[in-house]
């Protein structure tokens, strides 16, 4: 079977790549907007299912689709991508001290329909950074492509998360381990 | 000040690399012995302390040397670096399907002596792993110089680690965050 990867990150084709596996990549565009009522896991499930819809071409039978969607979640409520750098630093003073939720959806598609879609969680916690602390990050990083303003490998990753429960690479882009099983499952 | 990491583990000067402060790498020639009745965490801390103290040359009053150790903890025995490709196997196939423990010892040297020896302990949950998967990875990636016989940050820590409990960074290499922490603490 040919792997299709539908997401243009970076940290996603790095972990797509680590598991030695043949795959291409393609730019997908998908209206991401979801009904104001889901929460939590909800959201990136559906939004990866959105993505997995709006590939443009009918699937051939030896292909199989991976999308994906990642938020995080704090207190009941979603941070997505920042708009601009002050905006950034406010997600960071939010996410400063806490522990929060990375939610990532995954669908899995072949010219059969969607076969697997299912989400995964993992506690992220951060220790009270200062403003200069989380100023530098943004300044130096520009992490306006990264829900919650932060990229788990990068250097405010090194110094502001101090406890992880769940899967690391869910955090870093997608749960490579879940995404491997799947594939082995059916013999993709 | 000047800060000195005594280690030639590649992961750890990636670690070191990614806080963005100069420092320089040597190797340092310890006895890793212990005594016996050491256990868990205490092992890598003791043995981190016999880094430190054989650091060859006394510390300029601008230096700053850390040295750590890492043990993986199985079921209350320890597994060190394998001694050939069938003992890696060995300790894969006693890591499939169980949650093992990886405790990493720091210890953080100037001048004055040891200024702060800590533990740092993640919890790390594999999946069942087939033969084959054991012997694919083994023949490829040859994980001989790795405690317990993986490296997280490889193929086999993409399909295999379904859970961690604590830093990823300290499975990979040491606990960055708390080293960071230690540098920031004392001004260096």
């Amino acid at each position: 079977m040919k792997i299709i990867l539908g997401s243009q990150s970076p940290r996603r084709k790095e972990l797509m790549a680590g598991l030695d596996i043949p795959f291409r990549v393609v730019n997908i565009h998908a209206d991401e907007s979801y009904p104001l009522d889901l929460r939590g896991g909800d959201i990136p499930q559906y939004i990866a299912q959105l993505k997995a819809q709006a590939y443009p071409e009918p699937l051939a039978a030896d292909e199989v689709l991976i999308t994906a969607d990642t938020i995080v979640w704090l207190d009941g409520q979603v941070l997505g991508k920042p708009k601009d750098e002050a905006d950034a630093c406010r997600m960071l003073r939010q996410l400063s001290g806490k522990t929060h939720q990375v939610f990532t959806g995954v669908c899995v598609k072949t010219v059969a329909g969607i076969v697997e879609c299912f989400v995964e969680k993992t506690d992220v916690t951060f220790r009270e950074l200062t403003d200069e602390e989380i100023e530098t990050y943004v300044n130096k990083y520009h992490p306006l492509d990264k829900a919650g303003a932060y990229g788990v490998q990068e250097w405010i990753g090194y110094v502001a998360v101090t406890h992880l429960n769940g899967s690391y690479f869910n955090v870093m882009g997608f749960p490579i381990d879940k995404i491997y099983q799947v594939l082995k499952k059916y013999d993709f």
